[in-house]
């Protein structure tokens, strides 16, 4: 995976039908898949390493794998302990891993396996109850960065429009490049949209139920975006 | 004329069916008329007075009355002398008058013309060639709010949409409030929907040809306004 110019637009997917909604996603206009692990129901290790192969020969999109701590947004309850042994059997499979900056206990084993794989990390940060100020999300950047990111995400709650301003306005500014924003929940919807015209280089989508409150699905978010023409 | 909370439609109108544009704009969701009387292939003041009289009475939206520059995007080319008098006449029809910066020679007068009569008064920058620094821009609306200004407003080319996300930066960011902006240009088209939630307080639409690149019309902008709840 390149992380290349430009915004891409990144299809959230889980369970049985990952291959179905792979080739819907791709029709859908997503450029990268992100296969949320923590979603299934129940994961079978061998299986899922199967089906990405699988999904990596047929749809040829980049895959992200991210294990999303409970705390942060994930669905099932994994130990630290899990999540590594997770992150470590898809790596090979896929060309990136997403994992929290607040994984203290794992993240330094999968930077290292993934720099040794060459696969990209994506380091983020959610906040599902607020915006904190922007000092403390340049913060949180720069530590990200100094760590090892080859990109930051950053997903925070907006409770108005004032947080989803001041959020974009970060994204602009902040020097910790390249960066992914977005402000979560219904008010904060507009910013997977226009996030991307201030910097943020990918934008999540769904492509049945959202994973996340206020994502867009992604063929409604490619038409989006062409009208304001970041694409 | 209130400057009140949440952003505002501004219709612009101006020529022969002033009264007709005026209800048309009013029925597609204007909440301020733009009388812009440097568009007029010819202007009659006495006329234009009545007129004006007219379209408070009828259509009861404030009016905001602009003689803007030649070099700032205007229609006829107005001596300063000229201006200040177009100006002086139709102070007592409207509710706020828009000058520009630039008018060093007369915008003393005006000013204190407007303060006396208790109209507001938008103190404007226009380039139709660049989006200057943001340090710059923020300069020109301390000058402005120094001379008086009830409300500044800054619309500047944007070339690309790293000028777009500047400005809306500087929009959230800039102390010298109340603020309008607007990124000019077919790039910059999007501002004139997002800019409200960066603070702006003012969008302007049109009722039919656009007076300035990149306009959009009043509905259209009501929608979209809508659709991103910053109404």
């Amino acid at each position: 995976m390149r992380i290349g110019q430009g915004p891409k637009i990144v299809a959230v997917i889980w369970g049985d039908r990952l291959l179905e909604l792979a080739r819907a996603a791709k029709e859908g206009g997503a450029q990268v898949l992100e296969v949320r692990a923590d979603l299934f129901e129940k994961v079978n290790l061998a299986d899922l390493k199967k089906r990405l192969k699988e999904i990596k020969r047929k749809v040829k999109l980049p895959i992200i794998a991210t294990v999303r701590r409970r705390d942060e947004g994930g669905g099932r309850r994994y130990t630290e302990r899990q999540r590594l042994h997770i992150f470590r059997s898809l790596m090979p499979m896929v060309d990136a891993v997403d994992i929290e900056l607040r994984s203290g206990k794992i993240i330094g084993e999968v930077m290292r396996e993934a720099k040794r794989r060459r696969r990209l990390v994506l380091v983020s940060y959610h906040n599902l109850e607020k915006t904190p100020p922007n000092s403390i999300l340049k913060d949180i950047a720069c530590r990200a960065k100094q760590i090892g990111a080859d990109m930051v995400k950053i997903a925070t709650l907006a409770k108005n429009r004032q947080d989803v301003a001041r959020l974009l306005s970060f994204t602009y500014q902040c020097p910790h490049k390249p960066l992914v924003t977005i402000s979560l929940g219904r008010v904060g919807s507009i910013s997977r949209i226009i996030a991307p015209l201030f910097g943020s280089r990918l934008t999540y989508g769904c492509v049945e139920a959202p994973a996340a409150p206020g994502q867009l699905d992604v063929l409604h978010l490619k038409e989006k975006l062409e009208k304001i023409c970041v694409t």
